[in-house]
């Protein structure tokens, strides 16, 4: 008898990023003890077989919670099927009291998993961006210091289908455009360190195949605090929208995350080539070109080129380009646009002219 | 004093798409009484200015209800300010008894307004569909007909951006893509017929002028019926998710619907002169060649080859796309893929092949 569906379902998402991930990892290895050749190998080919390259070491990033011990069971399943070596990592946040002692347990659960190296990483969570953003920040990097200092090839990631979802609602609530609907990437990080292999897996099969493994797991009492508006779109937002609209709304968003992020990318690779065809030999942005352009491909210019001035990202909304494009598509001698990080926009004959004031 | 405030936004709204009007109007038309001219006027001329041209007629689309019943009152207001004619078109769907007496005092209102021509026009619902698509498809072609008959410049509809945000919400539900986001167009139908004015004004703006003006209002019985998905939307799903989100959500939504659009009919173009760019000598798409193109395009091209090869549009979904696109991506010797309308794509020799089975 095979395991459990959910255990399998679970299994095979890992398997499928294990994959992909032994496979850039030969590519990428410079000596490839099994390729093929009619030659007689040279004398550094021949040291190197005496020395076999060391296996990928792949972590899982865990909280203790259902989703990311899911993971952690089926990479502690999977990886000695493919020569990799697993291990991993949990952040004490600190931010309740007894965390440090959670955090030990979560270790002794990834060892009992059969995972090594484990670590438990503490971190001091500032302020910057709200509560949540500050959490994440912390978290993600002192799992890139974990990453480094194991020499690790890849973080796994326990993010589910729900959470993508949910991600994507938290966008669409900034109305900043398809970017902020891309949710999170199954790829991502410093040269593709961090995977989401439950990206397209539900909440609900992490949860099951904790349970037919009889894994305890760890109920963030955060998760269900009404003071996160994650935490509120979990428990009210979005259970509304499915009984409205149905149960496929979870699908449906993280299928707009996907196609949302590839329309995204292929209007940015756009707005950066067209953008060196609209400036003048002096570098300034020729106006009468930048109208002839999409209005989609403009403002991605736009936007550009004020954040190469020096406005924060986070703190330019698509009302501050809409204005900045008005200077184009709408000129009736409007002065000069104040945008954040002290930039200035304004229209000098015929040119934009964006810098920091 | 001026008028209330919700009045005074009403009207701006109004004036600002009359003002559109006068001005394509204007464009398009052939003798400009008014034109500066050095020379003296030829006869034709001349004797063109005996019969000045007769005033552009604009007609509202009124349901009775208030987001429309307001649109009609400011119409009422702003158009002899600009010389335009104003006009009112009620639709009898039938689908409730009474529903002639109904519309029969919607045309009494109308004409109490001032409006003239006013019209009451019965229509058959059909199923195609689902009830409210069957309604809406019955509903524009009455429109339609009635702009016809009249030689109206344009229909003004009552739309809001409390209808725009849960226009998104209903394409987020779909799943299929930043087309389905874009929401309703300010400008849309053949020639660009249909204006939208309230897209950016609140349904509580367009209730509070009717109260203020003591213009009787119809509450729709179905815009309050659990069994439409829209009543759903509108009475649960978006107030659960102002509730998590806070309360700039609607707005966000419509703001959403504003880059999407933009982005999708970018992204079209791009696919459109692409897609020549692909063809070999004998028209067939060539694989090697749309491998190299971003999946935003390339899935676009497959798209509209399977359309143009007779699958139809509302049926094909994105996961049809994808399976086709696994043809270019993930080539492992698959067999034909039926699409909807008895389309099949296949690959044959480096050849995409789509075509009618």
């Amino acid at each position: 008898m095979g395991p459990h569906p959910a255990v399998a379902a679970i299994r095979l998402a890992v398997r499928r990023v294990l994959h992909d991930l032994l496979t850039e990892h030969h590519s990428t290895t410079a000596a490839l003890p099994h390729a093929p050749s009619h030659e007689p190998p040279p004398l550094s080919a021949s040291l190197e077989r005496e020395v076999p390259p060391s296996p990928p070491l792949v972590l899982v990033a865990c909280s203790g919670g259902a989703d990311s011990m899911a993971l952690a069971s089926a990479l502690a399943f999977e990886s000695p099927k493919l020569g990799i070596r697993a291990g991993g990592v949990t952040v004490d946040h600190g931010l309740q009291p007894g965390s440090d002692a959670r955090a030990a347990e979560v270790v002794q659960r990834l060892r009992e998993l059969g995972l090594d190296p484990v670590d438990s990483v503490a971190v001091a969570v500032g302020r910057a961006g709200g509560p949540e953003a500050a959490a994440r920040d912390a978290r993600y990097a002192a799992l890139d210091t974990a990453a480094e200092r194991h020499g690790a090839t890849a973080v796994l990631l326990g993010h589910t289908r729900d959470d993508q979802a949910e991600t994507v609602l938290l966008g669409l609530a900034r109305g900043s455009g398809i970017r902020s609907l891309s949710g999170m990437a199954a790829v991502s990080g410093a040269g593709g360190r961090y995977r989401r292999p439950f990206l397209e897996l539900d909440r609900q099969t992490a949860r099951k195949a904790c349970m037919v493994q009889s894994l305890p797991v760890w109920d963030d009492p955060h998760n269900a605090d009404p003071a996160y508006t994650r935490s509120r779109l979990r428990h009210e937002g979005l259970p509304a929208l499915e009984k409205a609209l149905g149960k496929g709304v979870v699908e449906a968003l993280a299928r707009t995350a996907r196609l949302s992020r590839d329309d995204a990318d292929a209007l940015d690779g756009w707005a950066g080539r067209a953008e060196a065809t609209v400036r003048d030999a002096t570098g300034l942005l020729e106006c009468a070109k930048l109208y002839a352009l999409p209005p989609a491909v403009r403002r991605r210019i736009l936007r550009r080129a004020a954040i190469a001035a020096g406005a924060p990202a986070g703190s330019l909304f698509a009302r501050h380009i809409e204005e900045v494009d008005r200077l184009i598509t709408g000129w009736r001698g409007q002065g000069a646009i104040n945008l954040p990080g002290k930039v200035v926009a304004q229209r000098q004959g015929g040119r934009l002219v964006i810098r920091q004031g």
